[in-house]
């Protein structure tokens, strides 16, 4: 056997079965090595930044890494944004670059650069092979440590040569951090401050968002009267019909510090304490009350589940949720398509157990109410705030989940960062539903540039923001890379579409013009 | 004036006149300060890889940096592929980091990053602003470093608060550090290394391919028979009828190696001595002879032109060069498409002073011997085999040169990496002629699997180099960001597209199938 031979059987050992990849020369072996293992599969997609999206994706969805495949450092470069997201969102992503052979390095050929460099921002634990017999070692290292709860990005570094020399099959063994629980002090804290009188709020994010979280999380809220209020942006929210239901933090920081502005005290779980996305000036970027009392009960390293449940049997709390979620889904008005409309839509039509990337920005922002008493569904967002996340998610979780249906809910803007995406939906004919929000503009820094004090933007400045010029046509898009696509104006013509896309099999597109 | 005033007028003051720009909220006070000068450019890219990219071919083409506007960490990382080619290219760039308002990064928001640390792996120089009056200060002096020769890569971070905050005008001047000269004994080892018997070389990159600087190593060649060789990949080559001709390095190594066999002294000057562009099991590195003698007369950061001109005084040599480049363009033969074909196509219709941007790998390796006795042209290549380099390239020369016709020759994998590059064409309507060729395939990673000694690859593996399922539909993707687009499959129709393509000002496309 080969180093890489040895890696990827190892890796494939420990369950670990997808490859999102986009190799070069200095990873033909990777590549080779990857029939070597009969149950991974392995997956390509044309631009870096769809394969860590993807496997941001995968690990929300899955619970386990999936591996990327990605060609030395600027190949890494180009996959750092969305690891940016994937790191934010707690996801176990296992990353494996490949490097120059070691002696070749001090040549300084054209692709040389600083490997570990690149990948520590974006990182949570990186790793370089000393040797081809320590090359799967550390990858195992790797892969216990994107499995370090709730995940991790642990991105190992593969030297060419430790991949095609000849190395013996590994004997490390996987190990997985133990999660670390909440301690009891601060359990009983929680507790007293829950109990106490005012407006009393458990604020959640990271694993708390899991149904089974959130129904101790719903006993609390029955014991107690506390709201239960999540981040803006979560990794992955569990609901809908017959769930708890959370309030989601407002986005633009006034909006979220009137929603919190009575707060007597606050218990996070899976959260720090909320602050505002941007600074702007003369508004405050922390958003609780200077005299709330703040409880950080479990950052999302810690046992989401297990601290929820200890502090509601604190709490003697009943053992139901003093409500779930009803199923509701009114049918939208026919006209102009707007985002309440199309959120309507989706909530009507979308079936049991969907699984929803949003990254639809201003207009997600709309959709996420009317979608609250649909089906019982997951809703993934960015959670990095780096734009390019949503399509490459969507790959990730119909990878993950193949008997689920994925809805992309896709800002155009955003959309156009990664838009490769549809091909790799078309090759592996995954079951995505792509829903192109157009409105020509990044709609979010118009209003943005109001916020930050810009009063009388220029005609270069407003240029910036637009997009109208020329306008972008994503039925051609689409077509250009293989997948079905239809446009839609009127909410009439975006049922049709999204019913047809819905009862298909495979990646389908639809371009919703909004203003 | 606002600290971002301050910061665009300086800049403006002092060349700086294009900002390619793909800003977010944090960078709003600067993208308003662009109106506040009057003399600078904005110019959207809707991905940041074509940002940097595109301010790596106008850089090549203007030897001054545009100005990048780019968001936080992520938005910086999406850009450092291709800043990783500006670096090798030693092209002038001038990033502009946003990043949170100071007292907002406490607070670890999402976006939150080491900003810094994105930075580095690709920059020569990076620079943070201390304070709003610190801020032009630190954007001049980041300026000056952009321009020290031949050109970096420097980055400055703004914060928000720095931006929006009140400053005086500065008090900074620009400094440009001045240029390194060849020492006087490297000049005369030089002289007596080419004078002595034996197969001699002079070999070149970076400034030393420029046409002055080409005709002072024509005199030397003329004096002495050194061949002149330059690097496989180079910035900027000015070649073509009436020009100094030039042998290009082979990119495969034991190809190279070949040519390089019988080599007994060879003087480096803008390039270091020739090297593998990877590594390959059982293959050198190194590819000269052992007993070659090399002068490393100047690296690329010394004057080029000067050490030539000396160097060819030295030598007695006489006023001309020994040979200059005829005009040959023969017309190609009909039949179905293949590079040679291309080539002898673009030779033949492209106008005088054209610009090449050539990421035609596999490709391009067979175009590049047809077209040289095109009409006088410059050669642009992909510098730090980062691909996705080619259609960035070349808007930022378009820009650059207003006035002259730019040809894109560009492969269809790495074209797909900043597709995007499409719509800033069409938008800004850039007078460049794109041909994608489309062979369905990662062509060269077919080569290189044999080559790293891949022997039986499985299926899996030759999926991960496979472009065709689905075949992606360059037409469709041209339109769908307005530029307009033919598909060619036989060389005449080619020629057809070709000369329609040439003969409209503003931005075209064709597809040219080849197998």
């Amino acid at each position: 056997m080969n180093g890489a031979e040895t890696l990827i059987t190892a890796l494939n050992a420990n369950s670990v079965d997808v490859c999102f990849a986009n190799p070069g020369t200095s990873e033909m072996q990777l590549v080779a090595a990857i029939d070597t293992a009969p149950d991974m599969r392995a997956i390509l997609c044309l631009f870096e930044g769809v394969v860590t999206g993807a496997a941001d994706g995968y690990g929300r969805m899955a619970d386990r890494p999936a591996l990327t495949l990605l060609h030395l450092g600027p190949g890494l470069g180009n996959g750092t944004a969305n690891l940016h997201n994937a790191k934010r969102a707690g996801s176990p992503v296992l990353n494996m670059v490949g490097d120059h052979a070691t002696y070749h390095l001090q040549y300084d050929a054209p692709l040389t650069a600083d490997v570990k460099g690149f990948a520590k921002p974006v990182s949570d634990w990186v790793g370089v092979s000393k040797s081809p017999g320590n090359l799967a070692g550390t990858g195992l290292k790797a892969l216990g440590e994107a499995m370090r709860y709730p995940g991790q990005v642990a991105t190992f570094i593969a030297p060419a040569d430790h991949a095609w020399s000849t190395a013996q099959r590994t004997r490390s063994e996987l190990t997985v951090p133990s999660v670390p629980r909440a301690d009891s002090t601060g359990i009983e804290d929680a507790a007293n401050a829950l109990k106490a009188d005012g407006e009393v709020v458990l604020y959640l994010g990271g694993r708390a968002l899991r149904e089974d979280a959130l129904w101790q999380a719903g006993r609390i809220a029955a014991a107690t009267g506390a709201r239960l209020i999540c981040e803006t942006f979560t990794a992955r929210l569990q609901r809908g019909a017959g769930r708890v239901p959370v309030e989601r933090l407002p986005y633009f920081g006034e909006q979220a510090a009137d929603a919190l502005k009575d707060v007597t005290a606050m218990v996070c779980v899976g959260a720090n304490p909320p602050v505002s996305f941007f600074a702007y000036p003369g508004k405050p970027s922390w958003l609780t009350p200077e005299e709330t009392i703040l409880i950080e009960l479990a950052d999302r390293t810690v046992d989401a589940e297990d601290a929820l449940v200890r502090l509601a049997d604190a709490l003697d709390a009943p053992p139901e949720p003093v409500a779930l979620q009803r199923a509701a889904a009114p049918p939208p008005d026919d006209g102009p398509l707007a985002p309440v409309g199309i959120g309507q839509a989706v909530a009507q039509l979308m079936p049991q157990n969907a699984i929803v990337s949003d990254e639809a920005a201003t207009a997600g922002l709309a959709m996420f109410p009317s979608t609250a008493g649909a089906p019982a569904h997951d809703w993934l967002m960015l959670t990095g705030g780096s734009i390019g996340q949503g399509l490459p998610l969507a790959i990730g979780a119909a990878v993950a989940c193949p008997d689920r249906k994925v809805i992309a809910l896709q800002a155009d803007g955003s959309a156009m960062y990664t838009l490769q995406s549809l091909w790799t939906m078309a090759r592996e004919n995954l079951d995505v539903t792509t829903i192109i929000l157009n409105n020509g503009s990044y709609a979010i820094l118009n209003i943005e540039l109001q916020r930050v004090g810009v009063e009388n933007p220029g005609p270069k400045a407003l240029s910036l923001l637009d997009l109208t010029n020329p306008a972008i046509d994503w039925v051609s898009l689409a077509k250009g890379m293989g997948v079905s696509a239809k446009k839609a104006s009127t909410v009439a013509e975006f049922q049709t579409a999204l019913e047809a896309a819905l009862n298909l099999k495979g990646p389908a597109l639809i371009e919703a013009c909004i203003s």
